[in-house]
């Protein structure tokens, strides 16, 4: 069934941090809302491209392009896409609202297993 | 290059209506931003998920589910996602901006040619 999807009603479904809900499917890719704060961890992505979207805040990317570590600060309205491969580390001062865009076969730590990893997401 | 993409900013670089930009790409598909006022045509796409994300105004999506025609208005902060085969007519009263991602095989006119065929898509 067709439905419309509210970002901002989703995002306020939850509170935790770093813990990714998926809001919509794809083209075997799913839209997922996620709200960020601190640092998240070093990680890549063998074989998906990941697109961030900023709703509310700001995110600083840090990545590493060329070998070199390289950050940009992403705001409302703006978006980064991290190419698979790109050793990347989501991070924010402030509590950060995010749409990701992503292949279904995303780990949202990619690489690396540690206490962020989310291996089921919650469809809301 | 890894580079932040402002929305608000692309859209401000065109005017015309119903002529999608080509803003970003990830996991072979692309990422758009397009104008739109007035109303398309009816149309399907055979392979490809539609996802419709309203940035400014308000978008009305006619389709065809179950056999019935229904619509929705979909306003900024909200999308749908149009399943393939789905027929659907988009339209709106006042000028509206929207993202749209779908497969970078997607013609935006679907099974249907007309005046609204754009098939060659500018990058900005």
């Amino acid at each position: 069934m067709i439905r419309k999807v509210n970002l901002a009603e989703k995002l306020s479904q939850f509170s935790e941090c770093w813990s990714p809900k998926i809001v919509g499917e794809l083209n075997n890719s799913y839209v997922k809302v996620v709200k960020v704060q601190g640092d998240f961890v070093w990680h890549h992505h063998d074989n998906e491209d990941e697109l961030f979207l900023v709703m509310k805040g700001r995110l600083r990317m840090r990545y590493r392009e060329d070998g070199v570590e390289r950050d940009m600060h992403i705001g409302p309205g703006e978006f980064v896409i991290i190419p698979r491969g790109t050793e990347h580390l989501p991070s924010s001062d402030e509590e950060t609202h995010i749409v990701l865009l992503e292949p279904r076969s995303t780990l949202n730590t990619g690489n690396v297993r540690s206490e962020r990893t989310v291996e089921a997401l919650e469809t809301i």
